[in-house]
């Protein structure tokens, strides 16, 4: 409720329009309805193209499709992250229209391929760490972001870095995905003027400490310009670039 | 060096317009010069009204007084964060001229007041978080942004948060600063669509472990589009944010 | 042993009511029958409805069958929490009464229905918490008070939390139920003067290091009027929420 | 706003008693006025006795002056904490009717004096957890609660906690601060059918890491019946303890 | 080599009973044979009735029958310590006399009965803890002492353990296993003055961090006389209370 | 109170020789009394010439003054432990006879030299660790045990530690101090089939966390007869060091 | 590219020998290529026999064979670590030369024996440590090294190290592999002076933190000399060992 | 005691030309003087031109100059590292010859200047690290290798520290210190085929956990080639650095 339609309420109630018994009914929700949060929500949605994300860890396959049928009756993209082979078959075996990443474990149900608006650089330290980066990239184009890729650049190949500068430098936000030592974004934002969204993965061994290592180096960066999300997050590192390239876009 | 001047300066030696003494000398420094990292430092520093920020801590208040003396010969508003009492001292003892202000630690040297672009909010939970929220609001003015400042808005007073979500839903970025359990920031992602770039503080005590209980909380939003820098980085909260904010604002 | 019973057996053996053999007899004991430990925990149970809980970690089915085979005689709604599918048949192969809630892991033997006394409100954050949560909801309802669950209601959607905050505020004491960041037990306590019991759960991923960050969260709320269980307890906030629910009811 | 008021003020507009710009002033904060936040901090001030808590540590002495001159001129028994001697020395400075508890760390400013209602303990486990112990009694009973202390009792001298037991089994709920290895709230809860809160202490040294060991050892408490709160937070448990005693003595 | 041996040796050379060309072969290993670590080791067997034992996790089962093999040559009651079924197996299937503790997953090969000395008491807090009481218990009663074993007396049932406090008293050594919240050693202490070895265990969840809450207790013990092995060694207090419980009975 | 002369009361009741009155006078205590706590306490103090160590820290001067005041009554050799000059300014003070030992940071109040029993080793790694095994030494020969010092044995010299290897061999118990990489005691424990009662320092810097790494170290032990006390705490390893030694010795 | 053939390339320009086209061919990588990044991969790769190691946890067993296809056309004894079960079954069904070493987890692609410059000890703690050391010391004899094993020497067993001390004291440099309390590599820098990489492995149980214990206790080694690698990296440290003794051996 | 004075001295005793009894004597210490550890330390003081560096932390100045004064007897440039003004001023007031730099924290004492061998290259990645930095390059200084420093290089300025990329190759061996994310290291590993070590050091703030995550970092190295010492352990690392340059350099 905006305040021009509680004023158009108010303004119905002295012309006695409305009585005072239906707008208590209609004010009786305001503290939270008023609080537009649902309306935020769907305006979230009709905007950027998609739903909120399901996140699928703890849920049974069987909630997990409940939950994506309600959600793909409005929209379209509606995302599953950390969707296991079981979650997958679930979905399968309703007949939802839906794409299976198993790699990145992600399932985009009622999947509509749109033009990507700005540019989102995924960029990914080593192999192992693909399926986060492939996480955050499908992602990103889900919601409506033209993605480009860049793989196996970390900074014991400086050089295969160093070689997609110009890219780097054309985006309106990268994402940076790395393991081990968790390098490459302070290495990134220190030679390209762009926020850099880090995204620490559980890739190592010992003393990673399942990513916080890399965590921990990122979150102290000697180079300005890099903010960083859960170990292993490659959806929310996407989500907040594509909030970042679609205000730039003026998409949203 | 683009690949143009490249080929152009090939081109030249072929035509024998450039000998290959004269072209040795210029490829001499290209594994590092061709980089442009100096380059796109002066780029940045134009383009944002900025040079690099000078990081107080370990260093003696003499090197901070060189190193800022060399850098506003070319800049405005040279940044000193972490500036305690001696090191304001010293500066004011050289005679360069500067702004300090005490309780965000933070030294404006050459400082030049410009109109800001664009909407950054730097939100902070409680009054102890001021100091932190204040050096972020300082830098993101300084760097040539519209800053809009909402205080005391903690998640045990939710409604004074709540009463500044328009305020919050105009940001095209929003720097969420909280100590002790953190919660702020996911609250304002759950509700407005905009990136928020959270700054744990070390504001708390015990279990507060000097802001790594925020830390995680932050990490952890269950709430997407929050990204997180180090404890008490007001900085470098502030330095993504106008990034961020010059992009959508078509400065950089 | 009161004072008085003790001035009572010290006057019969001046009086000679008693030998001294005989007051030998009854005082050697004195230290910790007089302790009145076992007759605390009948008591309690007696009081309660309950005898002491099984906790099924670490214990054969055997054993567990065993030690309910023994409570059941004296007590009905005995509680074996942690029981997996193993302890689950084996109670069931022993032809014990029981019910068995998979979910929950909990296993009621001798069930017995009753009328809840008061009002416990059992909210939790997400789907992924339901397990935690419905725990704390049994084994509270066994222990014969009334509970009211409020579901996925964490901070990201805060609005369903809003909706329900009258019947929070009814609540003689509320126990919430929440992993990741932990924000719902600070955000209930700032709007609701009731006691919270916060039960942090393991859901999450990476630097929720298994709910370590929604505890500390917890521990570190803003809003006073929470307190902490240990991670995953759903069933020690509800033997607590229970304690006092029942005080407030006059039951204890 | 109540319902009540809120159906008061549309029936005055529908009346003409009320213009449709005046309702619109009043209804201008109603998202969150409406919430009721505010006035639940009110009401609870008028059951309680007491405003919010000021939380002392980083905020300056001047600020903390400022806080208090404005709540008690609503409020009598506004509590301070963590006042070091400069607030203490500040709010004597300004003239402030105030009571100082420098052991305690506490400043109750307006003190007035009241009966308790029902019955808080507060344990302490030995002589250096007084500090915080103190601040849970002093605390309590300015919110008006009944409190009886029962120091150094640790698990030590068993016999001098087991001596106390019938005042512990009188309590409403016990608030038991320890430090070390923090086992006193396990033993009272093993014996003594209340709610007990425990308080950790930072007493202690090298493992003890400053109270994370006394934390750890109360939330794995074999004993049910066991809630926690944050190191040395005296103030915390004392206000939890403070709503449950209120319920069952029938205050709020 | 004892000093005599070596006088000897001497005498032997000057008298040309033996060459320096012997003499220096005998004494090339001197620095370490003279060190007397394998002799020291020779006569810890033959004093206390076993060998070194070996640690199974991270070897083969063949390797641990070879070790295994090789020892009982010499020595009797050969410990094996950490044995899963594949060990157990294997041990069985190379035909090597021996008893297997499955619970305590302890192999006792050429095993031979004795009358223990003295008096070591093993407390178990639960009934979770036994496996690795049980460790201890079998250990000590494999090198020679005469062992009592106390059960389920952990701190929320405080009667049971004072129940058993003259056994207690009457021990030269009490080996104290317990998990949770690790109270119990503490509490023995309290009231018993005999040497205590604590041993945290595994049990519990949560914030028990795999142990890591009992030790923590345990080291920060208020009452003086505990000491503390790692987590679930019930062989390595064993080991402890063995020698001291042989010096007070004077065996060694 | 010893069921002697507890029947022997209840005889003089019986008899007329002691009045009810004047029993229950004595028996008031009883329920704790009788659990023999302060017996114990008292026995140990007879046997052992000291009393309950007073642990200084978070107390203040007074406090500590007006507990050695009152232990010195009935006891000579009382400890006060981690006492700061500021202590021993108030003892000193306040007229006590005692004697200060302040590199041990100890307090012998009311001194009184005694012959020790049977041999305790106390064995230091470094100089820095010093201040800790001196106040082990100290509080070993207080308690009336023989005690001889090694210093300055880490493994970085080992040949130092192995020229003591008799002493070590002949002592009843071994006091092991360390700091860094604490692999002292583990050497110790290898060549002496003696217990070992390790002591962690807070020597060290860097990745030591405070004696972190030495704790641990010590812990994992890979020569069994190890076991470990808190950081720094040498009082506590020279008590269980005296219980052990005077077992031995056939003192208690 | 050196500046030599730099140079050259650039005369064959001026020449007319080479095209500008074919010219910025082969300048086109040149901002990385004359990094030298490649080139030093090169080097590296003549010079010590083998290629940059491919680290096979979480890479598919499809990708290592694709890896290894193409690095074993310009390299013989490509290294493959941490290569399990799958990895080696798809390797060999791929029909490419190699090595498995299953205990070490470790494939040589394109085995080809040489013989080893200088001189590598492995020195291993324990039996459980064998697998890290091996990887460790295939690695190293891959590498062109000369490289002797010292088994089971822990600290425990202190002689059986001694033995070996004059084979230590001719190595150029010494790789010691230990878990548990990690106490080797200082002893072995204490009598030894050669430089020492420390290996912690996950060797242990409880406080051994899968091999944190033995990482810290090696970063604190009192004596100088020792420097430390991630846990259970066997292969990074025979790296580095390599590239000293090539060094000491004039190899590199 | 080598093996040819042993042989000498039993010739010595079958030719009558030492008695049993002198042999005796002088064999008496053989045990650990045969494993020749003071006589190794001796040689590396010999070869290495400096004795045992004095730790100062937890040292008195009076202790400090007492072991000075012994040590400089034999010896010249002898290490006093961690030296605080206090120890400096004693050293100054004892009137050794010496060389005090207060930044490093280090005293040269009995100093003598001598032509360093080899080449050690010391990079800093920024001025903070400097004084680790200067420890590490004045002790290998003192320790008669080259030293070339590289200061401010960090990876936030990459191309600074690409531009000594030829310097780097040539070293022998490079010590990279580093504090916040500590990616330097890695970085250099990643381009230069020599042995790196890396020292983190305590620069940085918040989640730099007082150099950990630096630590971490290092530790996780992606290029393999680096081995790591304690924060800020300049001393450490220069120590190894001249082991290996000096093997290198033939020296040792």
């Amino acid at each position: 409720m905006t305040p021009e339609t509680l004023r158009s309420l108010l303004d119905d109630i002295a012309a006695g329009r409305v009585t005072a018994d239906d707008a208590m009914r209609r004010l009786r929700d305001l503290p939270y309805a008023d609080l537009g949060f649902a309306k935020v929500d769907l305006h979230r949605a009709l905007r950027a193209g998609g739903a909120e994300a399901v996140f699928c860890s703890g849920k049974t396959p069987a909630q997990v499709v409940a939950i994506l049928e309600r959600l793909i009756v409005d929209h379209v993209n509606v995302l599953a992250t950390r969707a296991d082979d079981a979650v997958a078959a679930a979905v399968a075996a309703a007949g939802l229209p839906h794409a299976w990443h198993p790699g990145a474990r992600l399932i985009v149900a009622r999947p509509e391929a749109r033009d990507g608006v700005g540019l989102i650089v995924v960029a990914a330290a080593g192999t192992a760490d693909l399926p986060v980066a492939e996480e955050a990239a499908l992602v990103a184009e889900a919601l409506g972001n033209r993605v480009e890729r860049v793989t196996d650049c970390g900074v014991a190949g400086l050089h295969r870095l160093l070689a997609h500068r110009e890219l780097l430098a054309e985006a309106n936000v990268i994402v940076a995905v790395a393991g081990m030592e968790g390098a490459m974004p302070s290495v990134i934002a220190g030679f390209v003027d762009r926020p850099v969204i880090a995204v620490p993965t559980s890739v190592g061994y010992g003393t990673s400490l399942n990513g916080l290592a890399a965590l921990l180096a990122m979150l102290n960066s000697c180079a300005p310009g890099v903010s960083v999300v859960n170990i292993d997050n490659g959806y929310g590192a996407a989500h907040q670039a594509s909030q970042i390239n679609q205000l730039v876009a003026k998409i949203r």
